[in-house]
C-alpha cells in the first residue's frame, strides 16, 4: 500500500503536523531576516530609486554577471517583463517543454507578451534540449515575410517540471552560442538558478554566459517572502523597468523586501543543505518501491499509479506534495530539516 | 541525381513554363467564375446583408451542417475569428503539432486571440492525434486558480503538414467527443474539408460531428479568388460578425467574391481528380527513386538530403514548390493537369 | 411637421422608392466596373504580388505622393495596420474628436493596436485642431520614465463626424510641422482625402505633406465594392504587408477588386456633382426650417429636435439617414442622382 | 520674482534639508509600522492564503462596504486587474478628463485591458461629470454590431489631477445611477477615497455606493510601505485573483507588507492634517501672489507663468514638487509637518 491509494478514502483528516513540500516558495522569512527589513533603508522606488532596491540590483547584477538588474514583485513577473521587452507582437520562442513561461504563467507569454509558443523536446536529458535542434527549430534562411518569425530562446536552469534538473556550463555556452548563431536572443528562466550552481560548484555567473536576459528569484529556496530579479544590460532593464511599472510592479518603499532579498543572496550556499534532503527523501521512497529518480538539486519527482489518490493519501499523513507533469512533486527548502525528511518516510512507511 | 542539387547551381533560369505546385491558392478563377462576379447582385455588407454574401453563407451553413455561417476575407481570418471569440485572454488551446493556427498564422492565435497553445503529438497516424491524448492534455480535475485553464481543441482536417491527411468520421466523432468530455470546445480548421470529404467519399457535414466551430476555404483548391467560412451556432455567428469587423474583415459588396464562392461550392466533386494527379505525382518520383508518402489527398511531401538544393532545382526546371516542415511540398490544384504532372516528372527525370 | 416626428409613429413601412443617404460605402459597382473586374489579370497576392494589386498600388501611391502603397480590404484594416505598426504597447496619440480611429473601429486602435487615445477640441472649426493644441498635448521634455509617452497624430481629411469637413494644404502643413517639431509622427486618416482634393481643387497629394502614412478608401464614394490603400515609405509599407496578414487581410486572387479601385481612382473628379448634390439638399433642409450647416463635400448634418423619431419618420418616407454625433447625417454619393435630391426634399415638404 | 523663475537659472545645486512634496507614496513606514512588518504572521498568498493578507483584506471589504477584496502591490494593478476584468476587448469606457487610468498608467487600460477610453469633460466643477453627460456618452438604443459598446464607467474620488477635488455621496450616488441605468458598470478609482472621507466626516462606504469595484491605496498617505486593495463581490473578486496571478502580481509572504497595510487602515483620521496643511501652503503662496485654487483635501495646484522654470525654482530652495496637467502640484502628507510648510513658505518668500 505505499502508493497511499488506500488512505486516501479515509474520511479523517490529517492530525499530524504538516510537512510542506509544495514548494520551495512556502519559507517563511526567519528573525534575522525580519529585522533586516524592519531596519532598511527606503525610499518611493518609483519615483526616485528606493536604496535597498538599488543596492540589492547592484549586488544580484554582480552575482549574475550582468551590467544591470531590476527587482520584481515575483518570479512571473520577472519573466513576463523580459518577454515582453524582447518579443514583437506575434514572435515565436523556443522553450522545452514545461518550462514555467509555457505551463506555470497563465498564458500570459502568449497573449499578454505576445508571443507564439514552440515547445522543444527533451533531446538531451530531462529538461534538457540539444545545440541541434534550437538550431533546426530556428527559421530558414530566406524567411517570406507571410511567415512565422522566431526571435528567442528560452532556457530554464534549473528545470522545475523536469524535477530541477542541471544544464552544466559548457552545455549551456552551446546551447546559447547555437541559439545567437540562428539569429535568436537568448532568456534564461533561471528562478532556481542557484541551486545549479550549488549543485554544480560554479559561480551564478558561470551559467548565464551568451544570455541576453536572466531572471532569477529571491523567493525560492533562499528564503525572502517575495521579490526576483531580472538582469540584462543597463538599456534592457531601462525598457523593462517602464514594463513593470506597466504591469503594476512599481512598488513603492520596495527596499523593505529588497532587505530580504540582500540577505538571501548570501544564503545561497545554503541549498546544499535541500539537495541532501532530496537525495535523501528520493533514497527512502526508492527503498518503500517508489519509481523516483535521483534528484540533480532539490526537487523530487515520483511516478506513481494514481496521482489524485496518492496526493489525497500524502495529505492525510500530514505531507503535503504537488502534481507536477503527471507525477507527484516534492520541492526541499529552508523550512523543511533533515529529521521532516526522516519522519515523512516512516509516515509513509507505517500508513498501510 | 535526381533530387536535382546538382542544377541548383546553374546560373540560367528557368526557360520552361513554370508548373505551379505551391499552393492549391493559386488558382485563377475562370471564365464561368468572373461572369458569375461580374453579374452578382450585390449590397453592402457591412450595413445591411449582401443578398449574395447572404446566400453563399446559407450554402455553405447547409453544406457543413451548421445553424450559421460568416464569409470571411481569408482563411487566417476565419480561424483568427474563431480563436478570439472562442478564447479567454490567456486560455490554453490544443492543437496537433504543424497546425496552420500555430504555425502559419503569424503567431496570431498568442497574441491577438489569446491563446497559449499546446502541441499535440501524432499519436495516431501523420497529423492525427488520439483521444487519449486529447484526454490527458486536458486539465486535471480541481485545477486551482493559478494554473493555467485550458478551453479549446483546434483539429485540422485534411491537415497541411501532414501532407493533407484526413481524419475519417468515426475517428473524427471519438476526438470531439473526447474533447467535450473533458469539457473543451472544438473548433476545426477544415481549409480543406472538402479534400477530405472527397476522399472518404462522405458529406463534409459527417465531418463536423460535435464541433462548436467549423472554417472552410473557398479559395483553396475550389478555384475562387479569395474567400472562407465559419460555420457555427447563430449566435456565435453574430459574435464573430462583430470580431471580424473589428479585423478589417467587413468589406461592402462582397458579393462580386462570394458570387465566385457559391460557383466553387458546386465544384467540390472536381478535387478527385487533383487527388488522381497527386497519386500519379507521388507514383513518378517515387519511380525516380525519391522519398515520398502516399498521398491521401492533393499534396505530396518528398523528404530530400537538401532542401533548399533541391527547391532550386525544381525552379531551374520551371516547377514551383514550396518548403513545409523540412520536405519539399507540391500541391496539386485546378490549374494543374495531368499532362503537367507528366511534364514535371518528365522535367526532374532528363534533368540530371 | 418638418421634422417628422409625427409621422414616426404610423404604422405602415415606406411604399416609397428607397432613396439611401446612409453613407458612400452603399453603391454599388456599374457596369463599366463590372467589365474591368470580370476581365482582370490576376495572380497569387500572398504568394506573389497579383499584378492588378501592383498597379493599383502604384497608381495610389503616385497620386498620394508617397513612394509605396498597400491595398486593404476594408478602411478599418488599412488604419488599424497604419496604427500597429506605428504604436508601441501603451502608445498615447492624439486625434481630433469624433475621429473615425476613435469611434468606429471597435475600439481596435487601443486594445489591437494597443494605444492610448488623447481626443483632441475642435479649437480650429468643426473637425480641425490648431498646431498649438497638438504641440500642447504632446509630452513634456524629460518626461520620466514612468510616463505615458505620446508618439503619433492621426488626422482626418474629411473629417466624417463633423460633416465632411476639410482641412485646406497650408492648415494641414502646419499641423504636420507641429507634430514633426514635438517628436510625434502623422498618420492620416484619408478615406475621404478625395474629396477634400476635389472641394480645395488640388491635387490629394498637396494634402499628404509631411504625413508618414495615409489612408485613403475606394469604396467611398468612388464606387470600388470594396478596398482602400495605406501609403508610406517602403519600408513602412513591408512592415505593413506581414500585419495585413497577420489580420487576415492577406487575399489571393485580390486583383479582381483592384481592377474596380484602378478604374475607381480614375473618377475622383466625379465627386464634385456629389459636393453639389450636399450643397442642394442643405438648402432645401433650410429652406424648410432644419438646421443644417452649409456642407463642405458630400456630407450633411441636421441638428433635429428628436434623432430617433426623425430618422424613423425619414425611413418611413423612404429615406434612409444615420445618427452621427446626435445629429442626422446624409451622405451624397455616386447612386444618388440630383433628381434623387429633389425628390427626397419633396417628400419631407409633404409628409407633415 | 515669487514664481521662481530667476533662481531656477543659478548653476548651485540646493543646499537646503529637502522638503517633498512630490507626491503622498513617498512616506516612509515609522517604527510602529516596522515592527508590525517583523512580526507579521504570514504564510505563501499564492498557494494558500497569507492570514495577514486574509485580515487586512477582510478589513479593507468592511471599510469599503464591499462583500471581499483583493491585495495588489499597488494601485495601478489595482485598476488594471478591475477593468481588465470588466471589459472585453474593444469595450469603451467613460472616466473623467485627467483620470489615473487615462493619463498616469502607460496606456495600459487599453492595450492591456483592452478598454477604448472616452474621457469625460468636467461640466459638474473640477475633476467632477454630471449624470446627464454620463448618459449622454453611454450608447443610443439598438447599438449595431459594427459600433463600439460602451459598458464602464470609471470615477475618481478624490481626483488627483483636479487637485484631490471631492465628490459627495449625493453626486456620486446619482453618477453611479445614472451609469446603471444605461447599462454601464461603475469602478471607483479610490486611490485616495480614504482623504475624501475624511474631507466630508463620512464612512467610507457612503462613497461606494452603486460601484461595480473601487480600489483603494494603503500606501498614498496612510503610510504603508506599498500595496493597494480592490473590493468588489466574491465573484469578481476571485476572476481578480486570477488576473493578479496574470500580471505578476501573486506575491509569496505578501503579509508583511499586509501588516503595515492593516496598520494603516487605522490612521485614516490622521489624513485630517494633511488637509489642514494642505490649506495653510494655500494660503502661504495665496499670500505670495500666487494663483491657487483653494484645496479640498491633500493637493495643491498651482497655475505659474513658466512650469518648468518654477519646478526648478522651488528644487533650488529644496522643495520638491511635480508637474501636472501644466500645473505645479504640491501633494501633503505623513511625513510633511505643518513647521515644513511654514518653512516652505519661508523659502519662496525669501528667495527672490
Amino acid at each position: 500500500m505505499t502508493f497511499l491509494s488506500g488512505i486516501a478514502h479515509r474520511s479523517a483528516t490529517s492530525t499530524h503536523r504538516p510537512l510542506d513540500f509544495r514548494s520551495d516558495t512556502v519559507t517563511r522569512p526567519d528573525n534575522e531576516m525580519r529585522v533586516a527589513m524592519s531596519q532598511a533603508e527606503v525610499g518611493d522606488n518609483v519615483l526616485d530609486h528606493d536604496p535597498t532596491v538599488r543596492e540589492l540590483e547592484e549586488r544580484a547584477a554582480e552575482l549574475l554577471s550582468a551590467p544591470a538588474a531590476l527587482w520584481t514583485p515575483s518570479g512571473t513577473m520577472a519573466n513576463l517583463v523580459a518577454l515582453t521587452v524582447h518579443l514583437e507582437r506575434g514572435d515565436r520562442f523556443l522553450a522545452p517543454h514545461g518550462a514555467h513561461v509555457l505551463n506555470n504563467e497563465l498564458g500570459t507569454a502568449a497573449w499578454l507578451a505576445g508571443g507564439m509558443p514552440a515547445p522543444l523536446d527533451w533531446d538531451a536529458g530531462p529538461g534538457r534540449v540539444s545545440p541541434e535542434s534550437v538550431r533546426s527549430a530556428a527559421d530558414p534562411p530566406n524567411r517570406p515575410y507571410y511567415a512565422l518569425r522566431t526571435s528567442l530562446l528560452c532556457l530554464e536552469n534549473t528545470h522545475n517540471a523536469a524535477g530541477g534538473t542541471v544544464t552544466a556550463p559548457h552545455e549551456h555556452a552551446r546551447l546559447a552560442a547555437a541559439a545567437r548563431g540562428a539569429g535568436l536572443r537568448v532568456h534564461l528562466d533561471g528562478a532556481r538558478l542557484w541551486h545549479a550552481a550549488v549543485a554544480l560548484d560554479v559561480p551564478p555567473g558561470a551559467l548565464t554566459v551568451g544570455v541576453d536576459t536572466v531572471s532569477a528569484c529571491l523567493s525560492k529556496g533562499l528564503g525572502a517572502p517575495a521579490g526576483s530579479v531580472l538582469a540584462s544590460s543597463v538599456e534592457f532593464v531601462e525598457r523593462a523597468r517602464r514594463v513593470r511599472q506597466m504591469l503594476g510592479g512599481g512598488m513603492r518603499q520596495a527596499g523593505v523586501l529588497a532587505a530580504a532579498g540582500l540577505l538571501a543572496l548570501g544564503r545561497i550556499d545554503d541549498l546544499a543543505k535541500d539537495h541532501a534532503n532530496a537525495a535523501a527523501l528520493a533514497a527512502g521512497l526508492i527503498e518503500l518501491g517508489w519509481d523516483v529518480a535521483e534528484p540533480e538539486t532539490n526537487i523530487v519527482l515520483a511516478r506513481v499509479p494514481d496521482l489524485r489518490l496518492t496526493l489525497d493519501g500524502l495529505a492525510k499523513l500530514g505531507i503535503l506534495a504537488t502534481p507536477m507533469g503527471g507525477k507527484v512533486r516534492f520541492v526541499l527548502h529552508r523550512d523543511v530539516t533533515t529529521n521532516d525528511v526522516t519522519e515523512a518516510i516512516y509516515r509513509i512507511k507505517t500508513a498501510g
